[in-house]
C-alpha cells in the first residue's frame, strides 16, 4: 500500500517489488499470454526497463518518435503515454490557486490476494495478476473517499501525468450535459443551430442529444487493429500522426468532422464514433465562447482540489481534442470520479449539478446500444459520453483505450481509477480481467464494511 | 504597480490602462516608429487586440501554426511566445513541492516618468514610453529583493508562462559551470573527450571552456534577419521549423551540431553562435546522464521557491532546446535573476555555490568580444553564456531575441526581469531604449536607498 506520505524512494522502492511481482506472476500465468497474444508481457515492456528514451542522446532503437509512428507501436506505447506533452502540443488545465482537497488513507483492502473469475474463462485468477494481465501502470481504489489500495509501476510516479484518451469523453460529456441543464445547449436541436458549418456532413440533421450519447450514424470506423480504419485520416487531420508527403486533406480536426457522411439513420442504433465528442467539442466552444479544455479548467478542474494541472493535447491550430487528448495525475482523476460518485459535490462545493449526475447514472437506451454487439459489456448503455452497466450496483465508467479507466460504483461506494498501456487499443481486451476484478473489490468492500 | 494580492481583474484593468497607456504614447512618439520601421507599434500589434486564436475555431486569418510558419511572423509572434506549449513538444520543469519564496512588495518606484536618452539619439525618452518601444509584454524591478514596479500587457498574466530564448543560455551556463566547479566537466578538455560523436564537426578541437564561452570559430550565421542564415536549417533540424517535402537534412538537433563546420581558429573571437549551448545542454546530458532541463529542475528550478512549473521545449527526439527553449513565469525570472544577484543564496540555501557566481560575474575577454561587433554592448564580455558589461555598476544580463531579458546590477541591488515581443529578433534593436533605461531605474534606485 503506497501512501502520500510515503517518500518517492520509498515509493520506487515499493512499485518496483510490484514490478517484480509481475514479472513472476505473468511467467507462472499461461492466461496472461491468452490476453496478448505473443506480444511481451507486462514485465518485459516495462518501459524503465526497456530503458526508451534514455541516452544522451538515446540510442536511435531506444528513440521514440512521432514522425516514425514508433510512439503508438508497442511497448513504445508504454513509454508514450506517460509522456504525451514531449511529442505533442498541449494547453495547460490549472489546478488553480487553492488547497490541495485531501484523499485520505482508509484502512488498506488487501486486494492482491482476491480472487475471480475472467470473464469467458473456467479458471480463476487474482487481483494481483490482474494488474499484470491488464498493463496496468497505475491503479487507486477510493472507498468512501478513502485511499484503500494505490499501486504504481516505476514508469509512473504518482505526480505523473498519464493521457487518459477517452475518458476524456466523459469529462466533456459532463460538461455539455451541464450546459444543457442551464439551457445553453438544447439537445433536441441540431448541431447546425450552433455549427452551420456542419451542414453539409453526417451531423448536418444530427441532434445535440444524439452526438452526446452517440446515437449519429456515421460512416466512420473506429477499429483500432484494422490500419485502413477512418482512425488514420482523422488522427492525421488532428495532427496525431504525420502526413505523408503531397496529403492535401483536413489539416485541423475540425475540418475533418465537415467531411463525415451518414451511413444510415440518426438515433436508432449506439456506435461509439470519436467525432461525436468532437462535436460536442466544437459545440462547447461555440456557447461558451470557449476552447473546451479552458471550460474544463474553470467549472471542474480548477474546484477539484486536484494534486496537479491537467493538460490538453491539441491539433495543429490550437483545438482541444476533446475525444481522447486530456492528461492528469491518476489520483486526480479519482478525485474527478469521487466528485461524480457524490452527486457532483466535492471539495465542500457543488460542481457539477445534481441532477446532471442523475442523468448520467440513468443512462440510456439498452436496446440502442446492444446494436453495438460489445460481447463483455451486456445490458449496458451510453448517455452523456459515459457508460453506464445498469447492473445490481449501478455501476458506470468512464473507458479509455488501452485501459484508461474509472470505475464508480455506487452501491459499494467505490471509485478506481487505472491507468495501463495495453498492447491492444479495445476495452475488450481488458474487460476481461478488470471488470469481475472491480466487482470483486466492490463486494470486498461491501462486506467489510469501513 | 500590481502586487500579488491584487485580484486578478484588478490587474487586468490596471494592464488595460497600462496598454492604453501605450497607445497614448505610441502615437505621439515619433522615435518608436524609427525602431520598428513600419511595422505596427505595440498598441497596434497587441495580440489581445488582434484577436489571434479567437474564435470556435478562429477564423483562418486569426488562427497562427507552425506549419505555415505564421507563429513567428510579427505580429502573431506576440501571441506565440506566450504560447509556446500550444505549438510544440514539451517538458515540465517542476517548482517542487516546496513554499513558494515570497517577493515581497517594496516600497513602488516611481519610474514611469524617469527619463533617460536612447543610445545613439539626442531625445530623451521616459521609462514609461521605453515599455511601448519595446514591445514590452511583461517587466517586473527588484529592489533589494522587493517587487517595487511590475506591469504585464494583458495577454501576459503573472501566472503565464512566456518563452525566454537565449535567457535559456544563461541557465544552461550556469548549470555548466556548476559541473566544472565539481569537477565533472573540465573547462580544458576537448568537447570529443565527453562527446566523441562530434569528432568531425567544428566541435572536434574544441575546448568545453570555448563553447562556454562562445569562441569557437563556426561556420554559422545567426542573423535572424536573414532568410538563408543557418538558423533555418537549425530551426529545421531541432523541429522549430516544418521541413520542406523531401527533406532529408538532419532531423534532430544533435544531428544538426555533427554537420557544422569550422571557420577559423578557436579561441580567438567571441561569435554568438546558438549551436555552442546546444553542445552545453549535450555536454550536460552526458556527464549527469540526464537531458539538460532535467538537471535544471533538480539543481536549480525546484530550489527557488517558484510560483509556477517551467517548461522545455524539445526536438523531434525529446532533447532539450537548450539554446532557447525555456518558458516560465516572469517572477520566477526574476527569482532566479535575484538569486543569482545574491551569489546563489537564495530561498534558504546555496543553490549555486558563490565561486561560481563569481566567476560569471568576472567575465571573459572583452578584446575577444570586440570582434562581434555589437554596437550597443562597448567594453562587454560573454562568460559562461552570460552578457558582462564590465561597467561601474558590475551589471550582468542574461539576454534572448525579441527582449527576453534578466538585468542584474549589483552595485544598486536591483533586478530587472522583462518579457517582450518586439517585432525583430536582434538585441540590437532593443538595447537603445532599454539598457539606458534600467541603467535610469539603478540611479534612482541608489538615489532612493529604500
Amino acid at each position: 500500500m503506497i501512501h502520500r506520505s510515503e517518500s518517492r524512494a520509498a515509493r520506487r522502492h515499493s512499485t518496483l517489488q510490484f514490478a517484480k511481482g509481475l514479472a513472476i506472476v505473468m511467467a507462472t500465468l499461461p492466461f496472461a499470454t491468452t490476453i496478448a497474444g505473443d506480444l511481451p508481457d507486462a514485465a518485459q515492456s516495462d518501459p524503465v526497463a526497456r530503458g526508451w528514451m534514455v541516452g544522451s542522446p538515446p540510442a536511435a532503437e531506444k528513440t521514440i518518435r512521432v514522425g516514425d509512428g514508433s510512439f503508438m507501436k508497442f511497448p513504445q506505447l508504454r513509454w508514450s503515454l506517460g509522456h504525451w506533452r514531449e511529442l505533442f502540443p498541449t494547453r495547460n488545465v490549472s489546478r488553480g490557486n487553492g488547497p490541495v482537497a485531501p484523499l485520505p488513507a482508509g484502512k488498506p483492502a488487501d486486494l492482491d490476494g482476491l480472487t475471480f473469475k475472467p470473464i469467458g474463462t473456467a479458471q480463476t485468477m487474482t487481483w494481483a495478476q490482474s494488474l499484470g494481465a491488464n498493463y496496468t501502470d497505475g491503479i487507486v481504489v477510493l472507498h468512501r473517499g478513502r485511499v484503500v489500495y494505490e499501486r504504481y509501476l516505476p514508469s509512473l510516479g504518482a505526480d505523473q501525468q498519464h493521457i487518459a484518451f477517452s475518458v476524456t469523453k466523459s469529462f466533456i460529456g459532463t460538461l455539455a450535459a451541464m450546459l444543457v441543464a442551464e439551457g445553453k445547449l438544447d439537445p433536441g436541436a441540431t448541431v447546425t443551430k450552433y455549427i452551420p458549418e456542419l451542414a453539409d456532413s453526417a451531423f448536418g440533421d444530427a441532434t445535440v442529444g444524439q452526438v452526446l450519447d452517440m446515437t449519429t450514424a456515421l460512416d466512420y470506423s473506429e477499429d483500432y487493429a484494422d490500419p485502413n480504419a477512418s482512425f488514420v485520416p482523422y488522427a492525421r487531420a488532428a495532427g496525431m500522426l504525420p502526413s505523408p508527403p503531397g496529403y492535401t486533406g483536413p489539416g485541423t480536426s475540425y475540418d475533418f468532422l465537415k467531411t463525415l457522411k451518414k451511413n444510415g439513420a440518426h438515433g436508432v442504433e449506439f456506435h461509439y464514433r470519436s467525432p461525436n465528442t468532437d462535436v460536442l467539442g466544437w459545440l462547447i466552444w461555440r456557447v461558451t465562447g470557449r476552447p473546451a479544455d479552458v471550460v474544463l479548467q474553470e467549472r471542474v478542474w480548477s474546484k477539484l482540489g486536484a494534486e496537479g494541472d491537467a493538460y490538453m493535447a491539441l491539433d495543429r491550430v490550437g483545438a482541444p481534442l476533446a475525444a481522447g487528448g486530456l492528461n492528469m495525475r491518476l489520483r486526480d482523476l479519482a478525485r474527478f470520479g469521487e466528485m461524480i460518485r457524490l452527486g457532483g459535490k466535492w471539495n465542500g462545493q457543488q460542481v457539477v449539478p445534481a441532477a446532471v449526475v442523475d442523468d448520467i447514472r440513468g443512462g440510456a437506451s439498452r436496446e440502442a446500444f446492444r446494436a453495438a454487439g460489445y460481447a463483455t459489456l451486456p445490458g449496458w448503455s451510453y448517455h452523456d459520453q459515459w457508460w453506464i452497466s445498469h447492473d445490481d450496483h449501478g455501476m458506470f465508467m468512464a473507458r479509455g483505450i488501452h485501459g484508461q479507466a474509472i470505475y464508480i460504483d455506487p452501491k459499494a461506494e467505490m471509485v478506481i481509477a487505472r491507468f495501463a498501456s495495453h498492447p491492444k487499443a479495445a476495452n475488450v481486451n481488458l474487460d476481461p480481467t478488470s471488470l469481475p476484478a472491480y466487482r470483486a473489490a466492490a463486494d470486498y468492500l461491501l462486506l467489510r464494511g469501513k
